[in-house]
């Protein structure tokens, strides 16, 4: 879909989104459909602006924080290019070096690296009821910070993956297939398969099907979400994925069987997941700090995903989805088989068959990061991006 | 207090700090009472800058490195922080990541990594007679390097805290006692009392007390240094905090108890610190590669340190300071009582109650150290104030 | 030499370079003799403007990602500063910090890092047929990754060492002796001796022999190769030697000892490097993770550098060079004996007296790796260097 960048433009002076303005950026369900709508608008807008070699600077200085307690590559170089497409410094808390070993709260450190910052993104993914409740004990000691004169500026806080939900990822995924698909208007009755697969590694994070079922519910699919017995997600984002489906005239599902998913799906999506149970086990083991019981407990998931290792994305199973043609997604890495593993969540086939379009989606999120904070910082984001066109500063001279 | 910007250029003119330009900061008591003047006044003229968006960039491009051979949050991010709002990249050299090991000398380190580099901070605090010498070593190898050209820039050294001192943080601490007293000229009398406190941990520098009579002697205040027997400072530190008072119409007393010095004070800075005479033993036992010495010497002063758990900031010591509200002060992070440790430098009720203040204390430290930069950059410091506010550049459009 | 600003404008308008134009720079071999003159040319024109405070970036925006498989101080800081005074922002990919881990492949990588980069450069020489050829995927990679819309602009790869080759280095290197020899045409004729060094440390990487037998032939030198037996170069690295000294009027000789290497040499550079097949065999090794035989092979490595201790750059071999006075170089660090090692490559007492001399050759390695940037980035290298001066930006204010 080529989207134009007057279309984002006047799609924006259409939406209410004036409560993003120095917001935050937690969970996508706790946004309003003009909120989701004006994300993926001046994401585009973005977009076309940098292909065009236009600079979308709106800092002439300032700084990103990013907070990463788990690893990563691209969300870590993606929050690292959104900050440097409006002009701020990225710079990483690593835990290791500074001095919060020495106890310090988190009240304090988060007033003490946001001296100069004007976003802070935060990945905390791994520990039950912990992730999310950090980066809200995060944002309000910033804000407080700034009320209390400690800070020139509130920093904006941007969920780059918590516990619950991994909005930056579901957010690129979704505008994705609304560029795959030509359009939101398109996607009514579409049917979406978010399903778990096998893979030889354990603990994965659940927030990417919590924020898959979380969100793709809002625009009237049917969103099926399937995974063997066990490995069911947080209850709670599944009743939102409930009420989405009710409100946007779309379906929420479950189903027992990849099979039963992939069967005439406009989309797959299937992805290993820890059980959402081990999750919470594993998060009162590391709180009591049994380190015998975490590696019991690591072997135990490892016996009880093998038990599942038909949950594969083959060739044969793309060929039962809509047409054989199903758009393939992930949010990368992948488990290959005989790639990156003797078996796992999808075929080498598969996978190099969709490969352009798998990077094509990465691709999203960078600019869906910078979006957040644009709507964050902006007053006025439409009037700002035509700002941003007429000045016409070259990006590269 | 709220400080004028007009004022700040105003009290620029009047002050003789030529000689900061192309200089170096080492210690504070290498400076005139008018060069720490003029520090506080391009401080507050920029953080004024900031507060109402003017881009504050005397760069457009160039480098600030930083070398931290101890663990840092704040220092860290308060020198980031400072390149940025000043149009500096900052980047940190990271020994273990380097080529040091090889055997790489400080002369040739110091050249290779200030190609571009208008600012190096260096952190080095742990070893008696060696981080202030290493500094030292730093800026004359790129002092030579300029001169010889292998550099286009002489770079500027700012000293993140050494064995000796740590000026970013007490010219911080005192710029936050002028804005909370009312001004410079409201000291004359006040008591300060900088004493030891007790904390679980081990082997803190002593470059904040050594740092804090060095400089608050020099404003007519009564600065009373207190610490149990054996805990004394570097002696050097003592004379120069006793020449200031002698200066300056104040007064330099050392008492043996933390009661007697919190008596009507009207700053109270309790902080935990290793005894000088330890850390010269460590520095020799490191210097000799005596592991198991260092083991016992660590033991040791767990033990001496055990036996002054009474040096506690307590909320009934509190009241007994000046009308029972002295401004509490710490450089942060602080030992806890019952948050941080079991027991520690502070008791949770006085540090939460102060907390504000303190978050406040810390976050001049950018100002302080973009003062320092500034100073030493630029020819004409009141006149490059007036032109930056004259030309209007937002920093967040 | 005071080279001159409309000098290199005038010497890049005679230059046939429009091939470098969205090119990638891997071996120096790869270039034509105008396309290395032009890169001198704009590294000689940037620095000119650095000198005299103009900015010389030509991105408002934009990332340099940097990968580095080997530890490294100065070509990281080199290219950190290079893409600085530029305009891009530089960044690190830490594999241990990413989810490389994971078995992600090199062409995803290279694309999730990808998506704000303008440049890439690559350190990893450890490994025989392995660093150049991960160079050339990523830059595939990336290249791909651009035509498939995943990326708005193609990253230009620089190769910042490899197994073969590092231009960086020895371009750098080479523009060092055309500065101090008074210019290229003063070089027909001149002796330069790349002689082996011994060195107590074991497996120093080839590629700084290879690339500057591979370039130094190129401009009518009498370059000569010196080594023990058993410590050859890469054999193809010797015939792009012979094929350049054949083309060029001069000449390339192998000899067997340092005294003969010396004797009458106008430029020597004695350097320590493992012995080409022990590379190959330690890559195979490492690639069945036998680390018992890598290890026994780097005794066996040790022993045989142990017979050549003789073989190290004393002032009585300096003596024996054309009047006495070679300039000597090195890449730095060097072994030097009694500082960094008890016997090493070059005495102290030579090293001291052209220490100057040796931070200026590694100075121009930012500047070379700019040019490299600059003449893939911009269109017309000329009027874009006279537009850049005609602007007038300063660096700092």
């Amino acid at each position: 879909m080529n989207i134009k960048f007057k279309d984002c433009i006047e799609a924006l002076k259409k939406l209410d989104y004036g409560g993003m303005y120095e917001g935050d950026f937690f969970l996508t369900w706790e946004k309003s459909d003009d909120e989701i709508a004006a994300v993926f608008a001046v994401a585009d807008a973005l977009r076309k602006l940098r292909e065009r070699n236009y600079s979308t600077r709106i800092f002439d200085s300032g700084m990103g924080i990013s907070i990463f307690r788990d690893n990563s590559t691209r969300t870590r170089f993606s929050f690292a290019s959104a900050c440097n497409m409006l002009g701020l410094s990225p710079m990483d808390l690593d835990e290791g070096k500074s001095q919060i070993a020495h106890g310090e709260t988190v009240r304090e450190t988060a007033n003490m690296v946001s001296f100069m910052a004007d976003v802070i993104g935060i990945r905390d993914d791994m520990y039950i009821g912990k992730g999310n409740a950090y980066m809200h004990a995060v944002a309000d000691a910033v804000k407080q910070g700034y009320e209390e004169g400690v800070l020139e500026q509130k920093p904006t806080l941007v969920n780059l993956q918590c516990d619950i939900d991994h909005p930056t990822q579901v957010m690129a995924d979704m505008l994705h297939i609304i560029h795959h698909f030509g359009g939101v208007d398109k996607l009514k009755g579409k049917k979406i398969a978010m399903t778990w697969a096998y893979s030889p590694s354990y603990g994965k994070p659940l927030s990417v099907p919590q924020g898959v079922i979380g969100l793709m519910t809002r625009f009237g699919m049917d969103v099926v979400l399937a995974h063997p017995e066990g490995y069911g997600v947080m209850p709670e984002t599944e009743q939102v994925a409930e009420a989405n489906a009710r409100r946007s005239g779309g379906t929420f599902a479950r189903v027992s069987s990849m099979a039963e998913a992939f069967r005439d799906a406009d989309i797959v999506y299937p992805k290993s997941w820890a059980p959402f149970a081990a999750m919470e086990k594993r998060t009162a083991l590391y709180g009591a700090g049994d380190m015998e019981g975490i590696s019991d407990l690591e072997k135990e998931l490892l016996a009880q995903n093998a038990l599942h290792v038909d949950w594969s994305c083959t060739s044969e199973l793309m060929r039962t989805t809509r047409k054989g043609r199903a758009l393939y997604m992930h949010c990368l890495p992948a488990d290959i088989s005989g790639v990156s593993c003797e078996k796992g969540e999808v075929d080498a086939k598969v996978f190099d068959k969709y490969r352009p379009l798998l990077y094509r989606q990465a691709s999203f999120k960078p600019y869906i990061i910078a979006a957040m904070i644009f709507l964050a910082k902006v007053k006025n984001p439409a009037a700002m991006l035509q700002k941003i066109r007429a000045r016409g500063t070259e990006r590269r001279i």
